[in-house]
C-alpha cells in the first residue's frame, strides 16, 4: 500500500513537472501509455474510437498519379523546445507547401524514435514530423523516416542546442531551413491520417516520404536518452484506408 | 402555443412509430435532421466530430491502379421492409465482394432519393447502396446512382412488393439478384468513409460505379411517396480525403 502511494505521487509530481512544461498528461508507457490514451480524457476520445488514426505500417499501396509535392521552404527554424514529448523546433511565418491546391505553412517540427510509421513493415530508429496548417486549421505532415549511418550535419546544429529542461524554450543562433531535413527524392506516400499524440485528431493529410535519410547512432541516442525511451505510439489499423503511391 | 403543442404531439406521434419500426429517433428534416444528428444520441457523436464522413462530392479525383471488383452475387434477396427511412431489402447469406483480399458478404441494400453522392458536382434523382460486411464486422458499401428514363425492371418487381407499413418485413415471392442492379461497366471511385446515417460509424469501404443506371420517373416518384421527401444526408468534406479513380 506504501509503495502504491508512493508511485501515485511520483506519478503526480511528474505529471505537474509536465503539465508544467505544456506537455498535458499523456506518455508513451503505462498508465498513460498510447493505449490508454482515448480514456484519458474526453477530448482525446479519437484516440479511442477513430477508423483513420496515424501511424500506420504504409503496407496497403495503390500506385497512383500524384502530383509533385509543391515545396517553398525559407531558413525558418527559429527556437527548439523539449516540451517533455519530443524535441520541437518551432517555424516562423512564411514557409509552405501546396497539397490538392491548398496552401498549408510549416509551423513546427520534432521527432519520434523509433519511428512511428512503418514502410511496408520496416520500421526505422527515427522519424521527423514537418507539421503544417492551412488557414482554416487543417493539417498537413510530412513524415521522414531515418536510418542509422553517417551523421546529419542539420541534426547536429539542432542537437547542439537541445534543451534538456522541460519546456524551456531556445533560440536557434542560426535559423535552420527544413528543406535540408527532407530527402533529395520528394517521392511520397499518402493517406488521410491523424495526429499520433493526443487528442489524436483525425482529417490530417498525411505525406511519408519514400527516401529515408541517415543520422549516426549517436544522434539517435542523444534524443532516446534525453527522452528517456521510446517515443513512438504504435501503428494503428488502417481500416477502409489504402495508401497512395507515385507510380 | 396551442399550434406548437399540437405540432409536439404529432411528432411524438410519429417518433414513436418510428421508432415501433426501428428506424430510431432521427429523420432527414427538421430537429432530428442531418444537421442534429450527432447531438441527438452519444452514441451519434461522429455525425458530428468525424472527419472522414459520407456521403460526399466525388471530385478530387486521382487516377489510381485499382483492381477490378470481384463480385460473386446470388439471387438472395428475400424480404422487403419500409424501415421508415428507406426501403431495405435483406439477402441471405452466400453472397460476396473481395475488397483488399477480404470477404465482404452483402446484407442488405436500400435506396436514397435524391442521390447521397455527388458525382463531380453532380446529383442523381436515386441511389442505391449494397452494404456488406466482413467476419469482423466491418463494411464495405457499393454505391449505384440512378438518371431518369426508362422503367428498370429489377426496382419494378421491388416497388411490387412495397410495404408501405413501417416495419411490416414482407417476403419476397420470387428471390432478387443484386447483380442485376448494378451497371455492366463496373469502373468505381473509391474512399474511405462512413455510414450516411447515424450512428455514421467510419471505416466504411466505399465504391461508388461509374456508371449510372435508369429508371423511370414514376419509379422515383413512388419511392419518394412513401417516404414523404428527400432521404438524403447532405455531402460532407473530404477533408485530407481524396477519392480513386480506375486509370
Amino acid at each position: 500500500m506504501k509503495k502504491t502511494l508512493l508511485s501515485f505521487g511520483l506519478a503526480s509530481a511528474l505529471f505537474t513537472t509536465a503539465v508544467a512544461g505544456g506537455s498535458g498528461d499523456w506518455s508513451y508507457h503505462g498508465e498513460t501509455g498510447p493505449e490508454h490514451w482515448g480514456d484519458l480524457k474526453e477530448e482525446y476520445i479519437m484516440c479511442k474510437i477513430g477508423k483513420n488514426q496515424s501511424p500506420v505500417d504504409l503496407n496497403r499501396i495503390v500506385e497512383a498519379e500524384l502530383k509533385d509535392l509543391k515545396i517553398d521552404y525559407k531558413a525558418g527554424a527559429v527556437s527548439i523546445v523539449n516540451n517533455g514529448h519530443t524535441i520541437k523546433v518551432s517555424y516562423e511565418p512564411g514557409s509552405y507547401i501546396e497539397v490538392d491546391g491548398i496552401k498549408f505553412e510549416l509551423k513546427q517540427f520534432h521527432f519520434h524514435a523509433p519511428s512511428e510509421h512503418k514502410i511496408k513493415g520496416k520500421q526505422y530508429p527515427f522519424e521527423a514530423h514537418f507539421v503544417h496548417a492551412d488557414k482554416d486549421g487543417n493539417l498537413a505532415v510530412i513524415g521522414v523516416v531515418f536510418k542509422e549511418g553517417k551523421p546529419n550535419p542539420v541534426i547536429e546544429k539542432l542537437w547542439n542546442s537541445m534543451p534538456t529542461e522541460i519546456g524551456k524554450e531556445v533560440k536557434l543562433a542560426h535559423k535552420v531551413n527544413a528543406y535540408n531535413l527532407l530527402p533529395k527524392e520528394k517521392d511520397y506516400y499518402r493517406y488521410s491520417g491523424s495526429l499520433t499524440t493526443p487528442p489524436c485528431s483525425e482529417g490530417v493529410r498525411w505525406i511519408v516520404m519514400e527516401e529515408e535519410l541517415e543520422m549516426s547512432k549517436e544522434q539517435i541516442e542523444k534524443f532516446r536518452k534525453l527522452m528517456g525511451g521510446d517515443t513512438n505510439r504504435p501503428v494503428q489499423p488502417l481500416n477502409a484506408r489504402v495508401i497512395l503511391e507515385e507510380e
